[in-house]
This record gives structure tokens, C-alpha cells and sequence, in this order.
């Protein structure tokens, strides 16, 4: 240093190329909304107006050719380039088709710091789109394969231990509401990201008469972020966005180490497609669930982005600082993550073999029911649940000490039981029925777990009633969605069409 | 171990009674209600739910000292103890009250999964809302200060550098917009929040026939949380919750660090109250904003349990696992961080002193008005602003070499400083005002910060008049925010209220 | 605020009394070191020397009690307390003890900023050394646990595919080798913080003559932390140490989840204690594995404190801030989750039982030998590796296709297998051997799990032979380990011992 | 999907074609030295092992190009591609050239898993001595800068409040200081790092006899990984040196921090060099901090990335697992943040203008000579520090009421400031000097910064003397810690110089 001369790796260091190819065309429609404005206020003539908009035109048409040129010469301009970032690159492109005298007005009344945070925005409101687009689809072919498998027993798991029948549709509903829940919590962050900061300038404002409400109507946006200061140093929505999408991948990470754990040999619950599982270089015999791995892997690291963004943010003074430059990767890493761990998703469920006789076998073969002795021992035989629940658990100890399923159990091997308790210091109770082996037998016999799924009736059990309520209720809520989500996009697409058509009428 | 004795440490390990301490309320609140709905729904006996809410709201009077008594002995009944967690702690003291034929029928059709989940709601849903309150009480305090400071005029800063003249209200007020989405954000958490888990049972529901709706409406919840395995496994709503908190902790930190500079001798632009400062045990002379310090550190540590929260959810199953219990104290802490911040900042902004003439001197010692005289160019000259900001920069450029305010040139220094810009090879415009000393002189010696903020008029800009309008809109904003507030307090205590009348009825 | 009275709430916001307790031992010793050193130094007389340090002993013995007394005051005078934090209170009580003549005079030539530097460093190093302590006997117990199971064959896995035969003994070595890094992680972190930062002063030095030296050597350190500013600003040792227990904790979460996994029913590996796996509320069939459950859980929260850490450091401008206050917590939880996991490890090793039989079965009943078949065609027929794994390939296949093991096939199955290869476009090899239905029908039965253990012989594999060397090469650098830990702690006792002599014969 | 046909999204999600251009060169290392190997063991022929050794060759040289053309095909073969990953392209690459029958034979006795996780190893291991040499530079750069700043007066600070009187010097060498502690750290890593997992297999080892300390010492590594389980499972190297990054950057924010407010106007003790400033867009006055800023933001990132790693690898059974391989850019990522912000540093120190004169007048305006007041009462006057710590806060506190620093009072002003302390309840001394207006004025009048830190004698202190010493010792340790690097380096070099003979000679 001190030559002059600027060392390239700094200047890498300071430089937003890399990200910043994906905000170019939200940068240039932010200018035509801007110019449109200008000209309306009277600050620039129809025909200065005319020449940038051309210009800003033949740069959108061309913008992956003249990035790719110009793009990488940020960070100086010594360099042999002629601007620091995307902002300067394109003011410059202006300026050299429409001329200084009318590309060099268009950046009156707004600075860097206003129009970085709109190019932002823009890019995040419409990532937020697209993924809850995706989310409407992978919770739709949830609901759909979870209408194919109504009647798939499987059981159902807590601590990883099985815990009680199930079915595998209650399994899918389960995540389908928890992509619901991702999708409403998508769209308050919506809420506060399209608002435009357009016209903040540098920090405080303009004494220039803009009309801010206008350029952010131009662009679509629900209205503005009015405070200069707030708007342009605030990056609060972007890990609102980090967060909501960590959640939503921890959503789906659950999910994935479910699958992981069905495709094991020993569960054998499920097979995925050859497709999406890779061979083993070494060891022919394998079929890996990578996909679902790269789905956890990928949860961790959208949590770590988000972490690394209330870092970034937290530790700066108020108003716009370079470091906020970085959240800008990191948005970009988070929305990859997001959607194509969403597609993945959708992809593993809709190619995977369900086993469903193996996952039959292993919930008939369990003690799944020992929770429906001691509900029906509370229901028409009056014992208390406490009470009930001790008679269950001495059967359930007797069970397996035969090596036999409670459902197969005899009289006899019922008394042995209770009998057992009794010297175990567990008073079988004085509650006639939870102490008549008859009555037990009689329980215990005709329970499995199909009649167990039959009389599971509560609301939002994995009963067989509350499968197909829920099934067509989840149907409608994501037709609503999408229909709210619909509404979303046409605002902004009808107010990027007016855009342009208001561009060629100047 | 394997001698039958478990390692006391083993069970200190596993005890969740540290952080339950928090929720004991909530569990009995919750079996208060689960045992109007079992006798609505004919699952016990008038008698038996007499017994039961009896000694239910005995253990509600004495509740503290009974779980000091108890709760210690967490983690395994060989300690000494009768219960393994808050929720068999209050059965067994229901039992023991309310005899086993009564009591032991007060966990049917539910579980501790269901349970820990309904009361963990209770807990957050409260949280919530005592910090939307400290945030409106927070944001109503920086309005009300604002109006005080309209006409203090300060720097406004970017990249900690002085960038343009501003209002110290205008700081407050983009601080409080800030607090104001906060409330927003949590208030979207609220409504996932707010939906009762109760009767999902361990997972995957009941056959006996509740009423979770019932269950609901008597907790005063928003709905139920619907799907059984869904309803105990998630706890997606703990992890926004957090990240909430987070995110608005990394607001109040961006403040905190402000006043950390202002308040050093170089700044001087406040002076902390003694209370919240801390005098040195080595250095008579020091003043430390500790409070401010703390805050900043309390940002870190609530993204820090966020990132915890994450983890640990996001490595999971579907379905509980014992994970989740040490979502709890993290919960907890992140709580406590949020609301102390909240008041922390409120009492740091209600006793500074603030040294507007400081303030005041600095911004009028500065090139603040840079900006001002493009945007005059601009304006009154037709110049474009490109150009504009090119003379102004020659400008600024020549006032520093010459030690003097731009606004104290004279004509002499301009004409120096626009041959000296011609010099270094940057054209003076052949825009005649932009290279015309005398309508420059007259342009900068005509502005200031004061004619500067008065000229600011765009939209949301720190200048005067934007001030005003915005301190009334805030203040509209805050109780509006408050009432709907209310209206959500209002619904739980109302609904808290209905059942202890119908309990009594009972 | 404003009439003087400070709230109680922003009292407990400063307040550093819930984690002081833990370094108070420490703030006694420092102070009785730094006393001996003034008295040598000459900057006290030895009768204040005499009347301090008998103060001191006093508070050292009845340190607990005065604590909770006085620790609750912490936060301002006004609160009715006489200090503000753990410093000024042992001061205070020196003073009320020793007179303000004499006790007034042990603050000399430090501040609180040295002072709390100093105490962290020696709970951290006492922490680290338990730490060390709690690795090697985890460590140990697995490898004396190897040795019983040297025999134990069972699938190993990745992906959580089975992929090669294993025994159980090569898995607890792979976990006590990573234990044994953390061991040696801690140990280098323990280099960096046993320096002594006392003499450092509030930030810039002292100008009395004090001798840092001889302090650090009567507190055991091995040297002093020189660069006054570094010494009282600097956390990274916290962090360090922080980052060195998450790593071990992700690695005892994996072996975590492994057990979780293994103790499904699915699985059937092995079964835990009752003791410390928990029965369900609701269902009585089940025992949780809830010790390894709340393992990975602190894994994640150890991570989650990290990144806390990191956060709180590195917004810090150089120098001590109120900031690292809030580190020291934060610490404790990490000492903590590190200790408490390692001895829930053990525990659940300890007691665990192996199904030696079920993990034999399902190791022969998969195709665990796929690779040994490809090895053998590479060993004893010459043919290239890419080839043999086509030909094991085609193997699996078939087998899985007619349902039975490798080694249970055919030579007429072994001739489909290669038929449909061809058909499957996947050319046998022109390797005679590969393609030889009668040779492979040789290697495929001759092969299992015990013959692949026996001719698996490579550096470090999970054959018989290595278990054996392995196993003593372990026990070995355990005691290695060992002697050198109990060096670090008996130089520290060493030096403490001797401080105290000095202290009596003052 | 079931069509056959693979989603190119996600290929593109299992991919890992992004990060693996980094390794290309270690991977073919690998194989060459595996080859090596393979001949050595009689498992290939000494022609099969020439036409690989011939291929590996060819490819190395033309490894970018290859990549080019085959990198992004990865994810499967049906895209056109022939290879899933770098290790099966380079395969492919060695199959295509020498022919299957030659080429087919690389693969014998190992796997991608020990594969990658020797690739890694490799790069991690290169990476931190780069890492090392860049500290060692930027850590000497700081000594040097520190030897022309030794008499360079500044104030120093905690909580960012004017402290007590130090040396630009003296902050340099606080900073060297944490530098070294990193290069420690990260050495301490890399001898975790550098031992070699090649030949551990898929998980368990083989059965072929191999030999691998021959390849380990081939490849320059210091021993094998042993257990294979371990070797291809475990990332705790990756963790740890992700940390060791993280925490070196915490250390270099803390640097920019203090640098970015010394750069405000407010403070102005430095200036930053035009090159690595960034101009404003729209206020021409501005010159800002941008290196500075984006290194706090990397340090914020590369603890997300820490975060994000310990997440990724705490979930995870045994084993590889695909969820590792999103470690690897993770890995990249890290270092680019590390090494960058090392240069970035050394440019910002080496390029800017200190302001000696500005902060010799903050120093000397200010009552950074209180402590030494106390002390000079403690060392010449025999006063309790307490006492005289209570006697210089007096001064203080009157010098502040009427504007003038202590130096400056007269012994009327002496006078007043103790009877206002009366007044104030706070005795002023029975110990004479404490009290006596005439001693005390000898002692204020004769104070300044200079006095104060030419008695500053104390270790490690900020005083004149102590810099010298510091300086000259760093040097030295800078010298030791660089040739204890170069042994590393060379070790690496000599160790693939012999490999490349090696195969020249098959």
C-alpha cells in the first residue's frame, strides 16, 4: 500500500460482485421507478427521462453479458473498471449511452445506502414468494400421498421408542401443518419487507420534493418505511427471514431424520428411489439417503447464516455501515437452502416406497395398545387412569417377559401377571376390573391396533375419522393460501407491467 | 450404578426442576381445566372433580412452598421423592390429597407430552405479552422524549461517520419504528402461540371422547393445535419466539452502542445518570455505561440460545423426545434477557443528560451540508446531480485542506478549490452554476444545519417538519398497538376468570 | 430514575451475584497472593499484611454464608448492600475486619478489571483439569468395556446403512480416540489460560513497584499474561475453552445417537438401565432414553453458548467492558453441560446391555461381506478392483431380489445374478474370475462376518487383531494422559499449599 | 420423478461440485501416493501402477481445465456426466486413460469416505499454515509499526471511557499479543489435523494388505488417524479449526472496532488511507471505514459458520454421513474470511495516518492521571489506597465542576474539592497527605501523561520502558514461531517432492 495502487485481494475483500449479480435486475427497475418519479416531481425533463430510460432499458435486456464484463473490475477503479458496486456500475452504464448531462441526474435524491436496501427487499419479497410457493406444493403432496395412505398402520414414535398405532397419513398431516405454520409465518415477514426505502438518501432524507409513495407504488410495494434512518440501517426483515426459514429447514430436518431412520435395514419402513440415494464406492450393497442427510446438513447451516446475521447486525451503530454488505451472501445462502431443501423434499416423498406391511407387522407386533387397556378400562369399567395405567404396565412387563404380544396374552398368563405385580409391592387395584384377569382378557383380545386406530376419535388423533376431516380441511387451507399467495404475486407483477408500460409512454 | 442407585448427579442431569419453578401455575391451571372438560365429557364424577379441583386449587394457593419442598427431589423417586417432574409432582399431590380414587383419575386421556407443551404456551403467550407491553411502554418513552427534541439538532451517521444534519428525535423515533415491528413480529408469534396442544395425548391421541375445544376455551386459548403428533413434537413456536427476542434485542443493542460512543469524552453528546453507571475501583474519574454494555451482551446471548433452540429442534425426530427440555430454561433466559433489556434501555434514555450544544457544535463544525448544496444545484440551477456532487466534493475537498466549515468559504476559496479540482483532472461542470463562485458562495453561505433540516422535506426525513407528523403518527400507532394488546390480555384473563367461577361451581 | 432511587430491576440487570458465587475461593486466593506480594514489595507494612490476611482467612472460612448475605446485594449501596460486585464486597469486608487503615490498603496496585481476569482464568483452569479428569475416566470405561466386547461382532454403519461387519469394542475405541483429542484439545487450551493477568491494573499497568511474577507463582500459574491491556481485555482463552467442550460434546452427541437408535425396538441392540431411562406418563410399554436425549440436547446448547460467546467478544472495542461480564455465565453453563455429560455417558455405558446375539444376527443376515467378496476377486484373482465391485454388485442384487444373503447363494443363483447383469447392460468382466459363477460361489459361502473380522488386518480396521492392540495401546496413553494431568493439579495444589504456609507464618 | 429422470435441481442439491475445484489437487495426490502404495504391497503391478501413476500425472497438470468440463456434470451420470464427485471423476478420468483394466485397480482398499477426509485434512492442514504465515506477518507488521510508536501518547480506554494515559504502542502489541496466542491455537489444531485417515475404508478397514504409514508419510502427514470408524467419521479437526478461525477473528474485530471509532471525526485519532476507504454516493465529505466494517462482519460470519458446523456434525450417528460433506464449504468459507481479513488488517495499519499530536492532546486533556495521584499518595505518603483513591476522586470530580484538569487546580481549588467533600459525607482522610491541599498540589501540578508513563514500571505496563522490552521479545518469538512453520511447510514439501520422484521412477 502507499504506492497508489490498491492490492487486488482488498479490493476483493470490499467488493459485492459475487452477490451482487443477483440484485442487478431489481437495481434497474429500482432506477425506473426512481426516474419516473424524478420526472414527475419535475426534477428532470421528459427528455432526460427519455434518454435514461433507454438506457436503463438496453442495460436490463443485457444485464447478464454487462455484469459478467463489468462486474468483476468492483472494488476499484483503478482496477481498470469504472465503479465500486452494482449501484455505481449501472449509473455509469447510464451515463455512457444517455450522456452526462442527462444519465448524470438520475441519482439526485437517493444514495447508495436507500437503493441497496430496495434492491434487498425486492429480492427477498420475491424469494419469499417462491418459497412459499414451494411450501404450498410440498404440503400439498403431503395432504395428497396422506390421502393414499388413510389406512397405513404404522406406529408412531416419541423418544424414537414406539409409543402408540398410527397412521402414516397422521405422520404426513403432521409435517403438512408444520409447512402451513412456515408458510403464515413467511408471510408477516412479507409484511414487513415490502416496504419501500426508496428515497431515505444517505441517511437523513432529501431537500429534494420527491414523492416517495409514488415510486414505492411503482414497484409494488404495500407502502414505505418512512423513517430515513430506520430505512436505511435496518436489516431486522432480512433475519426475520433467516429466521423464518431455520425454523421451517428444522421443520423439514425433523422429517428428514424420520425417513433416515425408516430406510434403515432394521426398520425397512421405507425405500427411496435410486435417483436420490447414491451407491456406495466401495460397498455395492448400499443405498444412502443422502438427500435427506444434505436436507439436516443444510438446517444447521441456515441456522448458523442466521446466527452469522444477528452477529453482523447487533454489534453496529444505528445507520447504514459496510458490514451490513455481508448479510447480503448470506440472504442469497438462505434462500438457496430454503428451496431447493423444499424441493428435495418433495422429491424423496414423492419417489419412496412405502412398506407398508412391514410397518403393519411391526405395529401389530408391539404394545402399542397398552394405552387403549387402561382408556377402556376407564371407560366401561370406571377405574381410575392411574390405576388402570399400573394394571396396563403389569401386563406390559409380563408380556414381554413371555416373549408374547399383550393381545395374545391368556387368562392365565393375565393372572400370572397381576399376581406378579401383586408381589412386586404394585397393588393390582382394588377396582374390580382392573384385577379380573375375565375382564382383561376380554380387553386385551380384542384390541390391535386397527380396532385401536378405529377408536381413537379425538380431535386431531391419528384415528381413521380424523384422517379425512383433516385431509380436506388442510386441502382448503392450502387452496386459501394460495389464493392469498396468488394475490401477493399479481400486485407486484401488475405494478411492474404498469412500470413499463408508463416507461414506454415517456 | 447397577447396584439400583442412581447417581444423584445422573438425576440432576435429567431433572427439569430448575427451569419448572416457572411453569407450576400453568400445569395446574391446565389440570383445572382437563378436569371440567372430564366431567363435562362424563369421564368422572361430580364427586371426583370436586376432590380433584379441591385439592388443585389448595396446591395453587401454596404452590411456592410446595414445589420448594418437592421439586428438589426431581429426577427419581429413590431420592427421596414422590415425583419425576412438575406435572407427576402435582398429580401425586392431588392423589395424596384427593385419595387415588378421585386423584388417579385426573391424567386421563392425556399425557406429560401434551401437558409440558400446553404449559410451555401458557408460559411464552404471557411472556409475550408482558414484552409487548415493555416495548410500547419502550417506544411511548422515545416519542414522548422525541417531541422534547425536535429542535436538537445533531449528525446524523453512516459507517460512524458524519454524514448529514438530523434531529435527535429523529434517532428516537427510528429506534421506537424499530420497537414498533418488534411488537409486530411478536404479536405474529403470538397467534401460533396461542393454540392449546391439550388431549393430543403422547402422540397420537385418545379414544376417550374430550372436548378439546372445551379444553381451550377454558385456558383461553385461540384454538387447538390440532394434529396429535404435531401438537407434543413441535416446538417450532419456541424457536420464533426466540428469534423474535433475538432480533429485537439486536435492535436495542444497535442503540446501545450509539449512547456507548456518544458517551465518550470525544463525543460527549449525553452523560449517563450515576445510577446506571459504574465508577471505577481504580479510576476516580470514570463513568461507564455498563447498563448500555450489559445490553449489547444480552443480544449476543439471546441469538446464542436462539442458536441453541435450533439445534436442538432441528436434530430431532418427529414426535417428543426429552430434547425438548432443555427448551425450557432456554426459553426462560431468553425472556428474562428481553424484558430486563426492554427496561434497561428505557431507564438509560429517561435519565441522560443530553448536550444539544455539543450536538449542536459538532454538526455545525462539520461539511454536513455537502449534500445540500448538490441537492441546491440541483434544484435552483438545473445542474445535473452527478455534476452537482463532483463540485461539492471539490468543495468539501478545499474547506478541509483550508481548515474551514464549507459554509465559511468565501468566494476567493471557491474559485481555488474549482481550479485546483480542474487541476486534478475532475472537470468543473460546463454547467455555468456549478462552476460559478459567486452562486456557490452564495448557496453555501447561505446554508447550515438549521436551513438544512428545514429544507429536508421528503418523506420520513430527519427534517423539522417530518418530525412533528410522525411523533403524532407514532403515538396513534402505540395505542392502537396498546388496545389490541389489551383485547388479548383481556381474552385470557377473561377466560382464567370463567374458570375459576365454574371451578367454584364445581 | 431521577430521584435517585436506581430500580431494583436494573440492579438485577448489572448484578453479577448469580455467578459470582462461583469464583469467590478464587477472589480470597488472588487477594491473599496479591497482599504477600505488597508486603514483599514493601508497599505495606507487615502488620497490615497480618491484619489483612487474618480477614481474609476469616472470609475464606465462612465465605458461603457471607455470600448469600451480601451477594444478594450486588448492584448498588442503595439497595442496602455495602459493594457491587464479588471485588468490592470481599474489599468491604477486609475493611469492616481489618480497619480502613490496614484494609484499605490491599486494593493498591490493581483494579477489578486484573482482579476478575484473574479469578475466570482459575476456575477455568480448575474446570478444564476436572474436565480432563471426568475425559480419562470416560475414556477408560470405554476402553475397558472394549475389552469384554473384543468378540461382540455387529454391523457398522454409514449413512445409517449397514456396511461392513464390526465389532462393538471398534466403536467404543472410536469414541474413546475422540475423547482422547478433546482431552488433548483442553489440555492446549489450558496453556493459554493458566497465565496469571493479575498486576495488569484497570487497563494500562501500575506505577507501583509490584512483582507480577511472584503471584503467579504463589497462585500456580505458569507465568504471567504481560500486555496490560491484553490481559484484562482479552476472553479469547473463554472462548477457546467454550469452542474445545462443544467439540467434545458433539462428539458424545454422536455416540448419543447412535445408543438413542440402537436402543429402538427396530434396533434391539441394547438396552438401558431403568435407572435412567424414563417410563411414559401415559404409556407404560416404554423406557426413554432420555440421559442420551438430553446429552445431545447441551451438545447443541454448549454450541449455541459458544456462539454467544464469540458474539459478546467480538463487538467489543480493545479493553475491558461491562460486556464480558456476561461471559462468565455463560461459562459455567459450559463447565456444567461438559462434566454433567461425560459422567452421563459413563453411566449409560456402565449399565447398558448388550444384545450380543440380535447384533450378530443382523450382521449376518445383511450383505455386509459385499466388499470382502470384491477384495477377495482383487486379492486372489487378480482382477481390478472396479471390475470385482461390478461382479459384488450384481451379487447384492440378485440376492436381494430372491431374498436370501450372498453367502446363502447359489451357483445357479450367482449365474441369474451375472445373466442379468449382462442384461442390465452392465458387462461382466472379461475377468474369468469375475465372471465365474463357480469361483465366486467359493468366495460367497466361504465368507461371513467372523471370516471378514478375521482377515481384516489393515492399520487401525475393525478386525479381531487390531481390537486387541488397540486396546493396550489406549490404556496406555490413558495413564500417559493421567500422570500428566495430575502434574497440572499437584503444581497447582503445590502452590496453593505453599501460599497458605506464607500466609500463616505473616 | 419416477420417470428415471433425475430433477436437476436436485443433482445439483446432492452436488458437491462447488466445493470440491479446492481439493481436485490433494485428491490426485492422494491416489498417487495410494498407488505407491498398491505397488509397494504387491496389489498392483508395477505396469498397472506406470499407466495410472501416467494418467494421475496428466490430469494433475490438467486438473482445472478437466474440472472445467466434468466439475458440473456431478450428481449423476444421466446429466450427461460420468461421475457423481471428484473422487469418481478423477476415477473416471484414470479409467478412460489407462484403460479398466489398469485404471480399474486405484480404487482396491479404499473408499470415498477415507478419500474425502483425506482430502480435507490436506487442505485444512495447507490452510493453517497459510493461516499461520499471514498471522506471523500481520503480528510482525504490528511489532514494527509498534517500534516507531513508542512515545506515541494516547489514552487508553475501558468500557471505551478515557482510562489511563498509555502508548499507540502498547495497544499494537496488545494486538500482536492476541495474534500469537492464534498462531498457538491453530498449531495445536493442525497437530490434530495433519494424521492421515487414507485406508480406513468405507468405515471398518479391508481385508487387502495395505500399508498406511507408507502413504501417511508419502503425503507428509505426522501418523495415521487410526481407528477407521474415527478416521472417516469424525470432524472434530474441522470444528476446531473453524473455532481457532473464528475466535483469531473475534480478536482482529475487536482491532477494527477500536480503529473505526478512532477514525470519526469525534475522535480523529487516525486516518485511513484513500484506498481502503470508500467515498460516499451521495455526501462528498465522507471518507468511511469500509475495510474495518467488512472485517467485524466476516469475524460475525465465521462464527456462524463455526455454529453451523457443530450443528451439522452434533447430530449425527457414527460414521460418514452425506450431512458432512456440507462441512466442506463451510471449511472454504472459513478460510477465505481468515486470510483475507489478515491482509485486510496489515493494509489498514500499514496505510494509516496517525494523528500523534490529536491524541497527545485527548491525553492530556483529560484526568487520566487520577490513579497515578493515588498512587503517588500510597508510595510517598504511605496512604491506604482507598483513602487516597477517595482523595483523587474528589479532585476529580471539582476539577470536572470547574473545567479544568487536575494537573491544571491550584491548592485553592485543592482546597474546595476536599471541603465539598466533607460536605458530601466523604471524610477526607485522617492520613495527612491525603488531606493536605499543599502535598497534594505538589503531586497534581507534577503529573502528566509523560511522568506518569515513564513510571509506569510494572510488567507488561504501558510505560515507556516496558515497549522496548516487548518489542525486542516479540520479535524473537515471531522469529521462533516462523522457523517452527517453515519446519511444518518443509516437512509437507519434502515429503511430496519425494512423492513426485517416487513416481517419475515407476
Amino acid at each position: 500500500m502507499g504506492d497508489g495502487k490498491p492490492d487486488p485481494r482488498i479490493l476483493g475483500y470490499l467488493s459485492s460482485a459475487g452477490e451482487d449479480a443477483e440484485i442487478i435486475r431489481y437495481d434497474i427497475l429500482g432506477s425506473q421507478a426512481h426516474v419516473l418519479m424524478l420526472l414527475r416531481a419535475g426534477l428532470i425533463s421528459r427528455m432526460s427521462a427519455h434518454r435514461i430510460l433507454g438506457a436503463l432499458s438496453e442495460i436490463m435486456r443485457r444485464r447478464r453479458s454487462l455484469f459478467a464484463r463489468n462486474g468483476s473490475t468492483y472494488g476499484g477503479k483503478d482496477a481498470g473498471g469504472t465503479a465500486e458496486d452494482i449501484h455505481e456500475m449501472v449509473e455509469s452504464l447510464v451515463v455512457e449511452r444517455a450522456g452526462a448531462a442527462h444519465g448524470g441526474r438520475m441519482h439526485a435524491a437517493r444514495s447508495r445506502n436507500d437503493q441497496v436496501a430496495l434492491d434487498i427487499r425486492m429480492k427477498v419479497r420475491d424469494d419469499i414468494n417462491a418459497m412459499c410457493g414451494h411450501i404450498l406444493d410440498a404440503a400439498e403432496s403431503m395432504i395428497l400421498l396422506a390421502s393414499n395412505h388413510r389406512r397405513t398402520v404404522m406406529p408412531l414414535y416419541t423418544h424414537m421408542q414406539q409409543a402408540q398405532a398410527g397412521l402414516f397419513s397422521h405422520w404426513l398431516l403432521a409435517h403438512a401443518d408444520a409447512l402451513l405454520r412456515d408458510y403464515e409465518r413467511l408471510s408477516g415477514a412479507y409484511g414487513r419487507v415490502n416496504k419501500s426505502p426508496l428515497g431515505a438518501g444517505p441517511v437523513g432524507g432529501t431537500s429534494l420534493p420527491i414523492d416517495r409513495a409514488y415510486t414505492a407504488e411503482l414497484l409494488g410495494f404495500d407502502g414505505i418505511l418512512e423513517n430515513s434512518l430506520d430505512a436505511t440501517g435496518t436489516r431486522d426483515f432480512a433475519a426475520e427471514y433467516a429466521a423464518a426459514v431455520s425454523i421451517m429447514m428444522s421443520n423439514l430436518s425433523r422429517l428428514a431424520e424420520d425417513v433416515v431412520v425408516w430406510s434403515t435395514s432394521e426398520f425397512s419402513f421405507v425405500e427411496l428411489e435410486d435417483d436420490i440415494s447414491s451407491p456406495s464406492s466401495a460397498m455395492p450393497q448400499k443405498k444412502n439417503p443422502d438427500v435427506l442427510e444434505i436436507t439436516r446438513a443444510r438446517a444447521a447451516e441456515a441456522a448458523g447464516y442466521t446466527s452469522a446475521m444477528l452477529g453482523i447486525v447487533g454489534g453496529l451503530a444505528s445507520g447504514y455501515g459496510r458490514d451490513l454488505q455481508r448479510t447480503k451472501p448470506l440472504l442469497w445462502m438462505v434462500s438457496d437452502a430454503g428451496v431447493s431443501a423444499l424441493l428435495a423434499v418433495q422429491s424423496v416423498l414423492g419417489g419412496m416406497r412405502v412398506n407398508k406391511a412391514r410397518m403393519r407387522r411391526v405395529a401389530e407386533a408391539s404394545d402399542l395398545v397398552a394405552l387403549d387397556v387402561a382408556e377402556r378400562l376407564v371407560l366401561e369399567h370406571d377405574v381410575p387412569f392411574r390405576t388402570a395405567h399400573g394394571t396396563a404396565a403389569l401386563l406390559v412387563q409380563h408380556a414381554r417377559a413371555i416373549g408374547r404380544p399383550i393381545r395374545k396374552m391368556t387368562a392365565g398368563d393375565i393372572r400370572s401377571a397381576l399376581r406378579k405385580g401383586g408381589a412386586a409391592n404394585v397393588k393390582p387395584s382394588s377396582y374390580s376390573a382392573a384385577s379380573d384377569p375375565k375382564i382383561l382378557n376380554t380387553i386385551t383380545s380384542s384390541l390391535g391396533p386397527v380396532s385401536s386406530l378405529r377408536d381413537r376419535v379425538s380431535r386431531g388423533s391419528s384415528g381413521y375419522a380424523e384422517q379425512r376431516r383433516m385431509i380436506s380441511a388442510r386441502k382448503r387451507t392450502v387452496t386459501r393460501f394460495r389464493s392469498v399467495l396468488e394475490e401477493r404475486k399479481t400486485r407486484i407483477d401488475g405494478a411492474l407491467t404498469s412500470l413499463k408500460k408508463q416507461i414506454k409512454s415517456v
